[in-house]
Order: C-alpha cells, then structure tokens, then sequence
C-alpha cells in the first residue's frame, strides 16, 4: 500500500542514521529488492551503499521527502528530536511515517510521536533485539509502539528486518524489551564469567566455550520450558528438582568454583535468591516456585 | 562386546537406586531393547517397572551379579560406597563395569574407583546434564570420567541415556560439568527474576513468558556465538557492541526495573560486572572483552 506521497516518493524507504545498525538496514533493504534513499549527518558514511544501489541524500530533509516511511536509527531520542524538529514547519513530514529505531526512552518516544503528528505524521517507536549481523534474520525480534495503524501498513517492509516483528502498546512494548534484554544479558555476561572460571578449573577456553554453551543451551532450555508450563498454570509441585536440592547443588558449584580461584559475582548472586526463596518457605516446591520471591502468587493463576 | 560374566550376566544391563532419575533410566534401557535388571532399597519402587520387562532382584548383589555393568543412581556417594564396599570381597564384582551417576565430589569418585579397582572391576563415573524428563535425549548431555576402556566398551549403551555422552579425565570432567551447570542455573534463575520483573512491569506472566524466553533465546545464542568466535581467536577489538555501550544500555535497563518496583539482584551482578570491566580500562572493547576480568589473557590465545 503506497501512502500520499505530496509528490516526491520516489523511494520505498528511506534510512537516516549510517552507523552499523543502520548501515545494514539499508543494505538490507536493498537486497530485498526495496528501492533506499539514505541520509548521515557526516556524508562519507553512505559511499560503500552505492554498490548496493542506494540513493544518498544530501540533507535529511531530502531523505525524509524522497519516501512514504523513513527510518530513523539515530545516535539516541535527542538526535532523534533534532533532525525531525527542524523540518516539521517545512512540510517534509507531512503525510509520512517515521518508524524511529533510536534508542531512547518511552517518555522520549513519546515527546517525539506528539511533534511528529503535529505535523501531520505517524510515528512507530521501534527497538532490535539484536545486533546489526542479525538484521534481517527471520528469528530475529523487533519490538514496536506508537502508532498502531502505521505499523500494520507497514509491517511487510519491517519483517525484512526482523522475521518477529511485534507490536505492542507503549508500556508494554517498553517493559517486553526490557525484559528480553535482562535475560539475554545476563546469560551473556554470566557465560563470560563461566568461561574465567573454566580457564581456572583448568579447562583450555578456546576449545571447550564452545561446548560448555551447546549443552547448557540445551539443559537451560528444557528447564526454563519446563517453568513456563509451570507459570501458565500446571503449579509449582516438587517432584523432579525442588528448591532444596537445587540450594545444595549450587553451593557445591560455587565452592568448588572458588576453591580452583574462580570469581564468580553472577553466581554468588544466583545463590543467593534461591537461599532466599529458602529461606521464604519455598524448599520442597519445585525451582521454578523461585519466581514467587519476585512476583506475588496471583501473577501465576488464571 | 560382551565383557566376561563369571557366569551369570543373564541381563545386559543392571539399574541400581529407583528415585526419578534411575526409574527413568531403567525404563528407558528397556523401551530400548536391553534386558534390564533393577535393584532398590526400598523394595516397592520398582513395582511399575514390571510393565517394561524389567527384572526386579531382591538385593544388591543379585542385581550386581545379573549384568555386565551396573548403573548406580544412588543418593549420594556415600550410599554408593555403602552398597558396593560390602560386596567387593563377595566376588559379585569381578569383571564388571560399575558406572556411577550418584552425585559427588570429585575426591569421593576417585576413592570409590580405587576400592572399584580393588575387587577386580571398572569404574565409570558420570554426571547426567538433565533433569530425568531427558534422559534418552539425542541433545542431552552426559559427562564421563574414570576407566576410559570400560566407557568406551559401554558407550552405544550409555549414549542411548544421553545423545552426546562425552569422557574426559577427572579434573577436566568435574570441571566441565560445573562450567555447564553453573551457565544452565544462571541463565534459569535469571529468567524467574525476569519473569518477577515482567509482572512488576506490567505483563502478564502466562502470557508473555514464552515469548520472553523465545525471544531472548535467540538473542543470546547469538551473542554468545560472536563471543566464542572472539575466544577462539578472532579478538575483541569493538565494532558492534563496545562494553561502554552495553553498560549504559545495562543501567538504563535496571533503572527502568527498579522504578517499576522490581527486585532485580542477579542483573544488579551483572551491571556490577560490566561496570568493573570499564574500571579495567576495557570500555572500547567488544563486550566479550569482559571475560577478562575472570581470565588472563593469555587465556585465549593460541
């Protein structure tokens, strides 16, 4: 579905923004067949496009004219403020959509969409959950807020993207994003502190990491899988594995991670909420029944 | 290759201990076409095995007795010495493979070997990387130590427990079993504080937990690839992902859980860690870089 145009949608799409994010979501949307137009602030950035048969702007308000929707991947919201401000009296905006990927938060995102539609433009806030390599990868996620109408006209354009392109309401879509990205942070950080800690259990790093993350990828899926059914209503019974075995498990890791030099802090702290969850009458429940030190029951029942 | 029997291996294989773990195991040899034996303590447990074919011996030392290798799922070490020590002199031993997944520590595993060794038989010891609802797994993970003859002449059996059934020397096994754990139980108890965080948030905990886990799974099996890449010789030179960028990405991230009233102490170790990795000056580097708050470099070089 192509929008008014006020006569100069010569482009698909346009990208403002040529760090490594953005760089790669232009090119991305190249490949895909999409016709780009770009904008930098510093112009050297756009040059290595041009294989890719991207168009370059030479002032952001060209590039926000020469498409239906442009996207935005700014250093942050204030960046983000400073190149639309600008050119809201100027009519550039008018009749588009800006699907904003600078980081930011939700009150920034909102300040944005109300000058946006101010003049007479649609904003969809948007956040990767991945890195620039995995634009464009069909399990990658991609969270969006705003407005709701201009993100379905143009979902199609932001699966290329992101195969799991999601909307949600703002405060939702913030929270989502926030905790997808605690969790993914902490398995990668607390892999960084695995990998010392192999070094000095006297395991070589460069050849078992790789290892080490294949079969816990696989044993913290089945248990964390195994949680979900419990919180969608199947109860938090122990049977297999409950919160005092696991308590005396984990102590026995650590200790022996200790004894061999190990600086463990992410573990210490894991340690310690299941000692928590303990010590709150939790022990013959199954692991899973942890949570309940961090939400109170009725978050788990219908 | 059938190991030789003193004259009444009239099983293939014998399960010793009948609490989650051996049930399953026993029943699983048996839907696999070995003839199986089985022993417990309690004499009750093993009622609903007879369904499988499984044959149930009255003591210890008949079920010792009956097949070439034993599988001892026993409590602990302890109980593991308890039931064979007093058989050792019996002769119901000799020219057995005795593999051992009752848990322990490294030095009690040794001991047991060399007490194994005295009565004329092989000890394996292994430690099972799941919970008992995977055993039998093609991705499930098994680690082996101890006599690698007796593992290597028992692996086709042992592999059908665990897809990937690996044997190491001592050291090496302990401690790459504790590296597995240790990132398997971060990464799930994290998930309980980010479920908890979810709920504060406002998400609702059924609803979104799956697509919380999907997400970050992704997520972070990718992030954790570019690390290894990084370990194994590619370097941490930042492009993508500098550790000043994770961190102020990591404090915005807190900050927006606190403010929710979120208790978040594992992330809290995780925004602490990343911290100290820009004290120590790498703030320009890939965030794989961190790691090397927990290991020398040297580490991961060839």
């Amino acid at each position: 579905m192509r929008e008014q145009n006020n006569g100069c949608a010569d482009f698909d799409v346009s990208v403002l923004g040529l760090g490594a994010m953005g760089t790669i979501i232009a090119r991305t949307l190249a490949e895909r067949g999409k016709r780009v137009a770009v904008w930098n602030r510093s112009p050297g950035k756009a040059e290595g496009l041009r294989a890719n048969g991207v168009h370059i702007c030479d002032t952001a308000e060209d590039a926000l004219r020469a498409s239906p929707v442009s996207i935005l991947v700014l250093l942050n919201s204030e960046v983000a403020r400073e190149t639309l401000g600008g050119l809201c009296a100027s009519g550039a905006l008018a009749g588009r959509t800006i699907v904003n990927y600078s980081s930011g938060s939700a009150e920034e995102g909102q300040e944005l969409q109300k000058l946006v539609s101010g003049a007479d433009a649609r904003l969809v806030k948007g956040t990767i959950m991945s890195y620039p390599r995995n634009i464009g990868h069909p399990e990658s996620y991609c969270i969006h807020t705003g407005d709701s109408g201009a993100f379905e006209d143009h979902r199609e354009l932001l699966e290329l993207l992101a195969g799991h392109a999601i909307f949600l309401p703002w405060k939702e879509a913030y929270a989502f994003a926030t905790a997808i990205n605690a969790q993914t942070f902490t398995a990668m950080l607390s892999f960084f502190e695995v990998a010392g800690a192999a070094h000095r259990m006297g395991l070589p790093i460069r050849e078992m990491a790789r290892q080490i993350n294949d079969a816990s990828r696989f044993f913290a899926a089945d248990a964390i899988e195994d949680a979900i059914r419990r919180f969608e209503g199947a109860g938090f019974d122990g049977d297999q594995a409950t919160i005092d075995v696991h308590e005396a498990g984990f102590t026995y890791i650590r200790d022996y991670m200790r004894s061999q030099g190990a600086s463990t802090p992410i573990f210490d702290a894991v340690c310690e909420v299941v000692r928590r969850a303990q010590r709150e009458g939790y022990g013959e429940a199954d692991i899973a029944a942890t949570t309940k030190i961090f939400a109170p029951t009725e978050a788990f029942t219908a």
